[in-house]
């Protein structure tokens, strides 16, 4: 979405940006305002967006602009993971990834990125090769060219060892595609296991150890979609559950959209050693970042097909059916637990994971 | 350019890079690869653009991609200058000023800007709510919109205070504008006095008062830029002298065109307070940033038309005819000195002003 965390739909003020009732002047950015959830959202509204609504505003995750008889998305993204090597991937593949992935929500075509480095005083050329090298692989992947960036040195304590941040441009190829055109009756397609990349950077940071290893799902997913959107499917909204997982990203499509959502716990895969590790670090796994995956919305006639397209992709082999759309009450995502019960997915709020992307 | 700073043609080895004759994979990022001298030139070269030209690359500020019909300019620049607001401007104001002038470089009109954000935990609500303010104002002087945005809160100490990213999209209204396109008997317009921008920053991160007070020029150019291609003057090339002032900005040009520039030192206009300060600080004002100036080379016969329609604008009244363009030898910046002896203007090297920009 423009302002990525959102900033769609009318919203109450949020108590938490009063925080410890200090005046209007002395109230502080937290962590939890860069976190994906509540907070973000509601500090983005209130400094970014009131009184300002840009041409091109979709509340998606990137802008679409008209030029002559073509439309293009236009979006960005900063990257400051810690740490910047993960098991299955590095910030350069992730500041790929996340920018092509988001592209793609729009129902674009990647065309190109820009990439701007800011980096500490004393960083190891050797290291900013290693990245630059596997952005590059990136890029091949996921169909895409940088072709302009930046660079800034900062001396040493300015900032913790390098931020990336890229931005995309990408020609529509299926006009509409958005997170408010979900519609009653559209089947829900997650392409595959949720949790792994957030999971993966935090076992990291804390260097803790595991029997089975988890991986990093970051991954541009350019094939997977341009094949749905190629074959015609009737795609209606797709959205990348990047930093706050499944729960911001259901969430943010049911608000937009103004529908309901029903899930089926049981039908969203999480590998075993990532349960058992959110359970140590005390983390929700539907509220874990995601990477390299993807939430599909498409017309309940092409569901069976488009299933099978995105299985047919390496990112895409695990990927389910887990739900789909109801008319009413907006702005509701429900789950049926295992055990036959239903529960409310709220959007997330809290800290969360800094720095997970 | 693409990679800022500079990749365009042959270039020696630069023994800077081998910092203390350490081991290659020991070899670490300095200051001065950040300062838009020689030495990011080459760390750009040798990182980012070894074995990797894509699509669109051209040495300029902007990349050119072709869409449809339509020349598209995209480019982008992360901003980092400490102290985050200066007389005359604030990050957010040099965020948008710097983009949109590297989209004017390419003949382009600005079309949309994406802005991301890297906030220090703690930072004040308040000042990011002026900073968004000052954008947009900004935006709307340089005839933009901010369409797309992105925010990460980093933890307490792992950033210093904010840095910001701005990429920009605009459609080229003049094909073939660009810094490797000066011939042989172009005349160069400065829109301005030089060095205000950094002189100002450095003073104020050095808490220096001056009794005259220094103000940075940071300022979009569309207007001015806009009224030179829509009159159809035949402008071959543009250059925003910002890092490395106008010592590399004169340099780059006329190594991608493989040309010579003469520059009457006489012409160019400095202001007293700025010397005086340049001279305090050990700094050689040629070499400062400026971030509201325009080195334009415009073919003979339009250069008194143009000059005039420069001077038309609030941010071109001191606009001067600085010097002019020979064929050979290719590549010198030659500067004809007030006492009427010639010398070398080099490109800039070693640290510069680390964080003006």
């Amino acid at each position: 979405m423009i302002f990525e965390g959102g900033g769609q739909g009318p919203m109450a003020p949020d108590p938490s940006l009063n925080n410890h009732h200090k005046g209007d002047h002395m109230e502080r950015v937290l962590l939890s305002h860069g976190a994906g959830g509540r907070e973000m959202v509601a500090l983005i509204e209130r400094v970014f967006l009131a009184k300002y609504r840009a041409p091109g505003f979709t509340g998606d995750d990137s802008a679409i602009l008209n030029f002559g008889s073509q439309a293009l998305a236009f979006t960005t993204d900063s990257f400051v993971v810690d740490p910047i090597f993960f098991p299955g991937g590095d910030i350069g593949r992730l500041a790929v990834a996340g920018t092509v992935n988001d592209l793609l929500t729009a129902g674009a075509r990647p065309l190109a990125l820009s990439a701007s480095f800011i980096i500490e005083e004393g960083f190891k050329i050797a290291t900013l090769t290693a990245i630059a090298a596997s952005m590059r692989q990136a890029a091949d992947e996921g169909r895409v060219a940088i072709v302009t960036g930046d660079t800034k040195v900062v001396p040493k304590g300015a900032a913790d060892k390098l931020f990336i941040t890229t931005a995309g441009l990408g020609a529509i190829l299926k006009p509409g595609v958005s997170g408010a055109a979900a519609v009653a009756g559209d089947k829900i397609i997650l392409t595959g296991s949720v949790g792994d990349h957030g999971t993966a950077v935090m076992l990291a940071r804390e260097n803790l150890l595991q029997g089975e290893a988890i991986i990093s799902d970051v991954a541009p997913l350019t094939e997977l979609v341009l094949a749905l959107l190629e074959a015609g499917c009737e795609i209606h909204a797709m959205r990348d559950p990047t930093r706050g997982g499944i729960a911001a990203a259901l969430n943010e499509i049911a608000r937009q959209s103004q529908v309901s959502l029903e899930i089926d716990e049981a039908r969203i895969p999480v590998k075993p050693g990532v349960t058992a590790a959110c359970e140590a670090l005390g983390l929700e796994v539907f509220q874990v970042a995601n990477e390299g995956k993807m939430l599909i919305f498409v017309a309940p006639e092409d569901a069976a097909r488009a299933l099978d397209l995105v299985k047919a992709n390496p990112y895409g082999r695990e990927a389910r059916l887990i739900g789909e759309v109801k008319a009413s009450p907006p702005g509701r995502v429900q789950v049926r637990t295992t055990i036959g019960t239903a529960r409310i997915l709220d959007m997330p709020s809290g800290e969360l994971l800094p720095r997970i992307c």
